[in-house]
């Protein structure tokens, strides 16, 4: 399974959609929600970006939906290089194949049980492990078919005895879920390596710092689990770790995914300084960390990888035969990120006073443009022109067209923080000008219409 | 909400993915699974499209989930044209929203209810039209905000009886389900009218022949209410329709959405000949057409709109104040197309003995490309070399570089059904030559490959 050249699918959103906020459907809220206890809740519920339906569970508003497909367009982008197949399984599962695992009575209160009409035992996939290892085993059955890495998008159900914090931990969540298939132990260390580097680049990629940590393995033993969690002040949890890998390089695109040791070299460099979640925190490892580069800090996990043998492919019988043909169970890992819990996350690590601050990668559109005077021909011949030429240049704009006073239009763009604000009026149109204010620093530029587009590309 | 200028995003998967058969996972079956009563369930199994998890519960597998996205992509891209706006609403709702409409005790047994880990009642929506009442009368409050067209594609479950027929009737299906909020009748006309085009529009994308047909409004009534039929052999139902409807054109990318007499008029000109379902068919109505040009076939139901008023708006109390001041309950509508669905109603219209015939827009791949001879080193590179050209020109390709015999392989490629075949071997590059073969008519020429992709453009 090697890195696919030139992979892969288009950022969605990168066209043209002449969308104006008269006729969008984006139901800011002027006061914060009671109920939202974190930051990224309450900006979420405040610019309109999803709306609670029940504890727990949310409806994604139109600007949120935007920002959610461009999650899961990263981290499909990078899941398609590593070589990981995409297939898309379905939410509700049998109780059957659960009680093949012995998951289905381990399992507690968090699984979602339903009957359906005929009585039969059915659930809300809280996972998938148990039906990819039923698909894989329905198909292969030789080590030449091996490594395989499938995985999906979709929504999973985890029935929180008490859901909070918006989508950061909520009930219904959408999970991009991973799973590998490998001959032996050393092939299933290099499909968690592929995965390693696909998470070190998708966070990247999303415009996070992410920063691997060793997590917990259970009964299954070994150093092949880790968690990647980006570093905020709301963060959910304690971490500790060593500064030097606030530094360290993300690997290029040209990584090669077939290259068993170039792969290991990045996973070893970045496990070789101290990262620990509070249940794996030592104390007197962390000691021994240079003073000026001991780092600790709050944290949200957003990632977590997982290489668990033969759990499920032996009692399910998901066998392939070696070259001696003998048959044996595969050696499996399981790799999860969460986009809808990540769109939160984003917001945690990315936000200020007046509202959220979307990095490129994610924003649900690239430009606001504002209108300070509507229905003077001339300052709406100007944001025409405008949206006309970023539309055509592939960058997408929000054009705030709304017959509102300026003061409004700022904050509701400051709220939804698109990364640049075009704000056009009569002003300084007569001087053949419009501003130019990029969300993150709020820097503000006074330019010609015809140096936007270049000035807004050179970042 | 007018048409959008350029509408919209790029059509998935046009970018080069570099898959090779050999890596990829696509478990094709030689016997024909003997569950599969109609023939696009047989071949979704063969194919390796999709696999039956629970009865009517389906997984995606890698080629039938990119045949999916395709199908979502054309629906989306009109859609948006038409000036609907994407949300995503939670797959479980609270009993206590239906209740308010009166649906959760009226709804019969299809309706999966379930109970959290609190007792609460839930449900998994089978639809969602008093979901979207709530989140409407949440926030909109003017007549100044209207229109409204708030669609998502999202999974539904219906707990049918006895699921048969593979994703043509399936209990856990995808949806695209449209909501229409108007100030009263004569908007919500055009909405209805919008919709009607944009159905036009949008199977006539996926490469179907799609007729509107008055449905029965119930206790409704009125004229607003129409399904969408495709003919094919192997339909669910016997229709009849004026064969003049097959020579039709379908509306233009250029049709102005917010002209509401140009719609009204396309909509007038698409009913004006008969055209029924079993249901509401009238044999003397159906005898007054010419007789050469009366039709009676079977029929795939593909869409549904439908107008109904305030009928949830009322008792949910989703209301807009007029320019008056008074406020009223808003008119609404719901327009459904069913995506999984629609993957099997495709195949049921374009296949033959060997295998799936894809339209071009929905194929998972555009080209099959056939090593002869694996291990050559000649073939080899000019495989590679064809890969490259074309995934370099936007193409996508599925390179079979299996080590099988080509018999084996040819039947592979027939059998799922991508639009074209490139197939390279010793003898033909020894005359510098390939074979393409169109999959649909089955036309095989010989040519340069320097000639490829001009040919395959040509069509």
């Amino acid at each position: 399974m090697p890195a696919r050249r030139g992979s892969s699918r288009p950022i969605l959103f990168q066209d043209s959609d002449d969308m104006r906020l008269s006729r969008y459907f984006m139901p800011t809220l002027r006061e914060t929600p009671k109920e939202a206890e974190i930051v990224s809740h309450r900006l979420m519920l405040r610019a309109g970006l999803v709306r609670q339906e029940s504890a727990g569970i949310y409806a994604w508003l139109p600007l949120g939906l935007r920002v959610l497909e461009r999650v899961c367009a990263v981290i499909r982008r990078e899941q398609d290089r590593s070589g990981a197949i995409e297939i898309l399984m379905p939410t509700v599962q049998s109780a059957e194949l659960w009680r093949e695992s012995g998951r289905y009575d381990a399992y507690g209160k968090e699984m979602l049980r339903l009957k359906d009409r005929h009585e039969r035992e059915m659930l809300y996939g809280p996972t998938a492990e148990e039906m990819v290892t039923e698909i894989f085993r329905a198909s292969v059955r030789s080590y030449k078919d091996l490594p395989k890495n499938l995985y999906q998008i979709s929504w999973k159900f985890r029935d929180e005895v008490r859901p909070r914090f918006g989508t950061m931990r909520s009930r219904e969540f959408l999970m991009k879920d991973a799973y590998s298939f490998d001959f032996d132990q050393a092939g299933a260390r290099h499909a968690y390596n592929r995965m390693f580097v696909a998470y070190l680049r998708t966070f990247a990629g999303l415009g996070l710092k992410a920063i691997p940590m060793r997590a917990d393995t259970g009964p299954i033993g070994g150093d092949l689990s880790h968690e990647f969690i980006i570093l905020a002040k709301t963060g959910e949890s304690e971490v500790f770790c060593d500064k030097a890998y606030l530094d360290f390089d993300i690997p290029p695109e040209t990584v090669d995914f077939d290259d068993v040791a170039a792969l290991q070299g990045i996973v070893d460099a970045w496990t070789s300084h101290y990262a620990a979640t509070e249940e794996m925190h030592e104390p007197e490892a962390f000691a021994e960390v240079a003073e000026d580069s001991r780092l600790a800090a709050r944290g949200i996990e957003v990632g977590h990888i997982f290489y668990f043998g033969t759990k499920y492919s032996e009692p399910m019988g998901a066998k392939v035969a070696g070259p001696d043909g003998i048959e044996r169970p595969v050696h499996m890992g399981s790799y999860g990120i969460g986009p809808s819990r990540l769109v939160a996350a984003i917001i945690e690590a990315s936000h200020d006073e007046a509202g959220i601050i979307w990095p490129d990668s994610v924003a649900p559109f690239d430009v606001a443009l504002i209108n300070l005077k509507v229905g003077d021909a001339g300052t709406d011949a100007a944001c025409a022109q405008i949206q006309s030429d970023l539309e055509t240049a592939g960058l997408s704009v929000l054009y705030d067209d709304r017959d509102e006073r300026p003061g409004a239009k700022f904050a509701t763009a400051d709220l939804i923080g698109l990364p640049w604000q075009v704000i056009v009026g009569p002003k300084g149109l007569a001087e053949g000008k419009v501003e130019l204010k990029r969300r993150a620093g709020g820097e503000r530029e006074s330019l010609a219409i015809v140096d936007l587009l270049a000035r807004i590309r050179r970042v």
